[in-house]
Formats: structure tokens, C-alpha cells, sequence
């Protein structure tokens, strides 16, 4: 049987993880000229309401495996500030008007001074990675890089296969597929390799790595999949985005998808009719009706489902990747993340 | 005395090394999915007429110092795709329609697609760079990679300036302002760095390697004129890009910054309102004014004479640079590119 989580334990640990990720970004930021349109706008997404779940699961993890913070809190910024860059662009790219809360950035100063500003954190989230050989040495600092070159490899890939579904408007897609979607876009950046390089360093290259992939896949796509869910049913003050966002931007989601698979076939033939409509074009009235469809076919719960079925399968890869690790606030802090990815609000 | 450039031999040799960087290009671009919305668009700016003088800058200075191609080659290799994947988002932050005679990869493929292909080519260029280690070893490949972090922190500092300066409807700029901007933007990644990597490898570290700079820097700000000269008055079929696309876009290139120093304050005004226009707002022959006034003022012949002054100072420069390098095929090549950049019209 599963104890509860330790919902305040773990908010107080979330946040002092994010508190140091935040503060080594800054670190980071040149103090120099052009702040106008460059080093003042970088902290703007990193001071919001974020969760700062990347970089604590991969500070919690080296600690798990016995390693020190000063070994693994330049890994983590690179991952904080790739996280944030990759918000940038994201929202640039899928025409979002909010995240945390408050305007995307282009929405606030344009898409070329936002995509300029996402190439620049980028870019300065090479320098952490370099640092990393004091604290590292060669041999691990090189490991560490390859890791990293994956995991951002493996982001854009997902982007591009969700893109291109909006793009070509696919219409036939299957839990399978948006799970290789996710896997690509979310699941490897998000929890993988936060969790496979904190394992590695905190074990000084003696954890079973691929243990952690089992584990951080299921986790993060149960990450994924509430995410889904809030952006349809979550309140705007705390999740921060446009309530029903995905659907104004045709996104493929796990609950778009099971609709379009359950729904009757003139249904069908609208919603892909809506779909193919330009954003700018859509509607407030059809953007309800498609909600309205998603709770006539139980699509919103179906997602939810499955975002606790996979809860469930990390859960039971956890005792795996985890399983020849002591007992304590960390090991705890990871296990509490699995239930608080299905149970969280924002 | 100078001996006039051999325009065929250096054509030869610009043409072999583009083609050497291209190939290996192809080479780092995966051959898996995703490939109809990312690694199929990888290829089509390098395709595409560049001149590729960057990786041929790169490959000719190791040569000219000693080094084989074999050691530069993947350096070369980020270096052009790096600048593939800022051309990508820089035709995106300006609103440039054409790019090497066709259409902008977001013109074909909208925003977010392409923006996410030009973030793939930069996740691409770093691979070459892991590459090196086998073939520079560990502490001269860790050089070039903290050199190529330099020059991409430069590269996007340069874009917010210019950025930034059209956000702000900047009219108050001069020559100083202008040459420090395109330093940034232009010359540390087109010129300044792949002549330092060249050297740095081509001599295994015992290059002077902050001679290039200024050889380097005055080469490059020559290009970057000549640059903003062929928008104005080149041909459409050889330049590639829209005749006076610069001006549509509002551009702060020289020869508007030379305008706005010299036209009467009534001109003047007119400008700036032209400039706080909206780019979709500005009209066919609003532009034509800009550019009749440009002709009057003798902006485009001033800003050729500071093209040919810098290719001047460039040459001096060069002598310095490559004064202990003996003569050979590259430094001759290296020697006439300073000449081809201010006499080319593509």
C-alpha cells in the first residue's frame, strides 16, 4: 500500500530546489550590455510561477545516489535555462497568448525579440555544461554533455511531430502515437535526463541509467497528460495559461485524440472541419462546442485515466531505478513526485 | 602594390571547401524520423547558393597555418551550420520573404515550423563538435568549444542591438554605433572566428590568435556593408534576397544610418514616421522615396567607401595576421576573400 504523499514536505523541498536552479540562472545572465531587448528579458519566464520540477528532480536524484549539490547544480541550470528557452519558442510557435500566469513574451515585445531572447538562453545554458569540468572532471563533464546534446536533440524531434500534425491537420491518431509524441517532446527533457544525470553523477558512473528511463518515461507522460487536462478544466490564476488554450491552438492532445476516436462520424467530420480553420479564424462558440464534445464523450476523464495508469507504472518502476538506494528525504521527495505530477493544479 | 585577386583560382576554392562543409552536413543530419516537418528542411538553406565563406574562412586559415582539413573539417562544419540556423530565424525576426533566390523556409512552412527547424540545425552543430575529440583530443577540442560559445553569445547580443534599435524606432545612430552593432551581429561568427579556430588548430595553439581579430573584424564589417549594398542595388537573381528588402524592414544598415545623418530635418521626419510605420503598412512607393533619397544624399557611395577603407585597413591587417604563415594556395585564398568581399555581387 501506498502511504500518502508528503504534500507540504514536498512543496517545501520543490521549492528550495527552484529557489537554487533560479538563483545559479542569474548567476549566469551577463551583466552587461544589451539588457534592453536581451539580458533583462532572460529572467522574465524563470521569475515566474514555474515548478521548477527539472531541476529538482535532477538535484534530488544525485542527492538519492549519494552525491553532493555542488556536483550536479550546473547541470541542473542548463536544464532550468534550456526549459525556459524552450517555453519561448514553444509559445512562439503555437501561438500562445499566456504562460504563468502573465503574457507570452512575444505577446509583449514581438516574435523577433522573443525568438532572439530563446536563442540567447540557449545559448547560456552551454556555459553551466563547461563549468561542470571543475567540479567533474573531464571524463564526466564529456558524459554529461552527451546527455544533454540527446535530450535536446530528442525535444526538437517532438516538436517537429507535433507541429507537422497541426500542419498537415492529421486527424487519425492513437494513444500510441501521442505517447511517441510525448515521449520525444516532454518525457525525455522533462524527467528522463534530469533523473538518468542525476543518477549518474550522483553515482559517479555506477547507476544503471537505463533503469531511469522506464521510470522518467511513465512519470513524465503522466506529467504530460495532466497538463492536458488543466489546460482544459484547471483555474487560470494558478495554471497560468488560457483556460481551453489547446484547444484554440488545435493541439493534438491525449484528450483531443480520444475524441476524435470515439466521437460520431459527422462529429468527426466537423471537428476537422474546425481544425482546419486558421487560429485567427476559430471561434469563441465552436471553441465551447468542441469542450462540450470532449465531456459528451468522457474525453477529459479517459486522460485522466491514463495520466494515474501511468502514475501506477512509475510508481512500480521506481522501487526498479530506485531500488538499491537508501531510504531518505530524497528518495521520498522523488516517489511523492510520481502521485503530485496526477494530483497537482498548476 | 597589390596584385589583382586570380577571381577563378579563389572561385575554385570557395566552390571545394562549400562543397566539403555541405557533405558534411549531410552527414550529421539524422536519417530517421521526423522527417517531412524537420530533417527533410534540415538541407534546403545549405542547398540553397550560398558562397559558403564561412567554413572556407575556417578550412583555408588551419591550412595557410599548417593543420590538415581533417582536423577543422567538423569545426567547419558547425560553424556553416550554425550559420544556416541563423539565417533561419533571422528571416523570421526580420520578416525577410526571400533567402537565396527562393522563398524563407517560414514563408513555405509558416513560424513555428521553421523556427523549430532552425533550433534543430544548432542542436546538429554541436555534435561535429564532439566529434573533434577524436581527432584534437580532449584539451584543444574543450578550446574550439569554448571559442564557438563566444561566438554564438556575440551573434545573438548583435541581433537584439539591431533588434532592438527597430522596436525603438532608433533614428540617432552613427557610423560608431553602426560598426559596433556588426561586430557583434556579423563579424565574430562570419569572419573573426572561423580565422581564430583556423589558426588555433592549423598551429596547434602557438597562433597569435588575437592578430585575427582586427584582420578579421575589418574583413567582416567590409562584407557586412557590401552586404547592405547589394540589397539596394544588386540583382534580384544573383543576390537572392528581395531588392530593398532592408528598407521594407526598416533595417538600420549604414547607408540609412548615413540618410538619417545627412538628409534635412524635414526629410528627417518624414523618415522616422516611414520607419514607425508597420512593415505590412509601408507601401511600394514610400519605399521608392527612402530609396530616392538614399541616391540623392550619396548614402550607398559613402557606404562603399567605408566598405573599400575597411577592406583596406583589412589587407594591412592580414599582413600582420599571416606575416610568419608561409606562402602557399589558402593564404593567397585568404588574402583575395578580403578583395571578393567589397567587388562580389552575390
Amino acid at each position: 500500500m501506498l502511504a500518502d504523499p508528503d504534500w507540504r514536505a514536498l512543496d517545501t523541498l520543490l521549492q528550495s530546489y527552484k529557489e537554487q536552479a533560479t538563483q545559479a540562472i542569474f548567476h549566469y545572465i551577463p551583466k552587461k550590455e544589451p539588457y534592453r531587448y536581451l539580458y533583462n528579458l532572460i529572467p522574465i519566464y524563470p521569475q515566474r510561477s514555474g515548478k521548477g520540477l527539472r531541476p529538482s528532480l535532477c538535484i534530488a536524484t544525485c542527492r538519492a545516489f549519494g552525491g553532493p549539490l555542488e556536483k550536479i547544480l550546473r547541470t541542473a541550470t542548463c536544464i532550468e535555462l534550456f526549459h525556459n528557452a524552450f517555453l519561448v519558442h514553444d509559445d512562439i510557435e503555437d501561438g500562445s497568448e499566456y504562460r504563468r500566469g502573465e503574457p507570452t513574451l512575444h505577446a509583449d515585445y514581438g516574435i523577433g525579440i522573443a525568438l532572439n531572447v530563446g536563442d540567447a538562453m540557449n545559448v547560456l545554458s552551454i556555459k553551466p555544461l563547461m563549468d561542470n569540468l571543475r567540479f567533474l572532471g573531464p571524463h564526466m563533464t564529456w558524459r554529461v554533455f552527451g546527455e544533454i546534446e540527446h535530450m535536446v536533440r530528442e525535444s526538437v524531434e517532438g516538436q517537429a511531430i507535433e507541429l507537422g500534425w497541426m500542419h498537415d491537420n492529421v486527424c487519425d491518431l492513437d494513444e500510441a502515437d501521442y505517447l511517441r509524441m510525448i515521449l520525444k517532446k516532454t518525457c525525455w527533457y522533462t524527467c528522463i535526463h534530469p533523473c538518468r544525470i542525476g543518477a549518474l553523477v550522483g553515482s559517479d558512473g555506477s547507476a544503471d541509467l537505463d533503469a531511469m528511463n522506464r521510470f522518467a518515461y511513465y512519470m513524465g507522460a503522466a506529467f504530460q497528460i495532466q497538463d492536458d487536462v488543466l489546460n482544459l478544466i484547471g483555474e487560470h490564476t494558478k495554471y497560468g495559461k488560457e483556460i481551453g488554450g489547446d484547444i484554440w491552438e488545435g493541439k493534438r492532445t491525449l484528450i483531443l485524440i480520444h475524441l476524435l476516436g470515439h466521437c460520431s462520424s459527422e462529429e468527426k467530420s466537423s471537428l476537422a472541419e474546425f481544425l482546419a480553420t486558421p487560429r485567427a479564424s476559430r471561434s469563441v462558440k465552436r471553441v465551447q462546442w468542441v469542450f462540450r464534445l470532449m465531456k459528451k464523450h468522457r474525453s477529459i476523464e479517459s486522460a485522466r485515466s491514463s495520466a494515474h495508469y501511468l502514475a501506477g507504472a512509475a510508481l512500480r518502476e521506481f522501487n526498479v531505478a530506485f531500488g538499491g538506494v537508501p531510504d531518505g528525504a530524497e528518495k521520498r521527495f522523488i516517489k511523492d513526485i510520481i502521485l503530485y505530477m496526477v494530483h497537482r493544479d498548476i
